[in-house]
């Protein structure tokens, strides 16, 4: 669940900064539900074992969660998948020229083979990735446990802008 | 400079695979620059002192170049730079929705200083994130060497596809 900490830039740990409340929180998360609520793929991306950074287009399911996790489906074979395992650190952009607006979210991402969160989350557009559906035997659940979101758009003319989400380390 | 190599990707380091030559490499880039000539904004993400992946909005500048390179301006003294210069390996992601097309390019990056390049790639668009344009004494370029290109569209099904592009280890 999100929890509240004050926030502390790593470069500026000596400044001492406001606590964000809960109730902070929650507006923050809701704030990004708000942002990224019409732009369906991200990108997500990884650390494979060599250091290389790689991007692969995901299509979000469902909604973030209060305990600020993003879901995204998977093949459990897949080279992403064995990117996450070794290095679970990844950043998730969703990126909408339209409506000029980049958002980053940083986080650490982990495998889950929960069928009955599959059956949640699915939703017929994933077919095009997925033609078997939630028959496909290899089907899995990639969570992102949203740690940092930055953000930039015309509205706030693209000064960048941060959202205090924190989760709980478990 | 681009430079021939055989395409050996590391978990199939036994097969044996066809030589990329001169002419593919270059029919490879100009493959690479007909799929992101109509996005301008990538996004480019790097790792922090912490490990921790960020994404930044970034308007390409210029053309790819037929030694791999892509070009960006950026402030010299901000978080993508310190980033970078301590671990240089990135990758920039261009989406287009309308087209439905996805292009991950890894590659390395460094800042460069050079006031007539910069001269050469200076757009008047530039304007809204360096509002004293080239005046600005803190304005710089990253360049970043590609060295992967993966990319998934409509017309190929949305089935993974890869640019065979090889950089010269400097």
């Amino acid at each position: 669940m999100v929890v509240i900490k004050s926030y502390i830039p790593s470069n500026q740990t000596k400044k001492v900064q406001p606590m964000t409340t809960f109730r902070d929180s929650e507006q923050q998360l809701q704030n990004l539900r708000e942002l990224i609520k019409n732009i369906d793929y991200g990108m997500f991306t990884t650390v494979d074992n060599d250091g290389i950074l790689h991007s692969y287009p995901m299509s979000k399911s469902g909604n973030i969660s209060s305990d600020a996790t993003l879901w995204f489906f998977t093949y459990a074979d897949s080279h992403k998948v064995a990117e996450v395992e070794h290095y679970p650190q990844v950043n998730v952009s969703f990126v909408s020229a339209e409506q000029q607006r980049f958002v980053s979210i940083s986080g650490t991402s982990q495998l889950v083979k929960d069928r009955n969160k599959m059956r949640e989350l699915w939703k017929p557009e994933l077919q095009t990735w997925f033609p078997k559906g939630l028959d496909e035997p290899n089907i899995a659940l990639l969570m992102v446990n949203i740690s940092q979101v930055n953000y930039w758009d015309s509205v706030s003319s693209f000064k960048p802008q941060k959202l205090q989400i924190f989760q709980e380390t478990h």
